[in-house]
């Protein structure tokens, strides 16, 4: 049984909003640069909270993995939880603006945002000399 | 007031010590190449989990960007809050493997787990044909 209710596009929080359209998000510097401003942290801390929960984390593997990037909730149902909390977890996912959802037709489709991803990756790199 | 109590060495999470002495993790693939499985899932929400905290954050950033890449507890009180509340975030992050932690002298120092830093971004990272 999937979702056919409305859901409205992702909510992609405001640091994160590619400010070239070059799809990557500038929200922080590597954190080996310099100490994060409590500003960062608060944006920051709220994507990998998201992924800090390990059902959470394989749902958002399985989309993330899934033919073409994108996933219908109930491509996605195999991770061992009920419906309700694939749609709980998706939801907080979205909330963080590490996924998508679009409504085609009867289903609704969700896809990795990849200037999120490509945001938290910077945040983790190592600087060159390391 | 720092602290002088002895440290054991980092408890590193089994699935990512460095399988080949190379220094990077060998914890789990891409989240984007398959689905995880709940083990990798396990191991990989802890490594986030701990970073999802905007203080432990901001301390995580603050002993990764301090000058040699390490840092005594006493350099990095400057994040608003207590010391007893700075050591209870470097313990989480030092069991979730991200910091590791010596004692020299009448310091303790804690310094990034490279392996780890780089086992994550691995993981973030996105496939070349995105």
């Amino acid at each position: 049984m999937c979702q056919h209710r409305r859901m409205s596009n992702a909510k992609v929080l405001p640091l994160l909003e590619p400010a070239d359209g070059q799809g990557v998000a500038p929200c922080c510097p590597p954190l080996t640069e310099r100490p994060m401003t409590a500003e960062e942290a608060e944006t920051a801390a709220r994507m990998f909270k998201a992924l800090g929960d390990p059902v959470r984390l394989r749902l958002f593997s399985a989309v993330a993995s899934h033919e073409g990037g994108e996933a219908c909730v109930c491509d996605i149902s195999d991770v061992g939880v009920s419906q309700p909390t694939v749609s709980h977890h998706l939801k907080k996912l979205k909330e963080a603006g590490l996924l998508t959802s679009e409504r085609r037709g009867t289903w609704v489709y969700y896809r990795v945002e990849p200037s999120v991803l490509a945001a938290m990756g910077k945040l983790l790199s190592l600087p060159a000399a390391a």
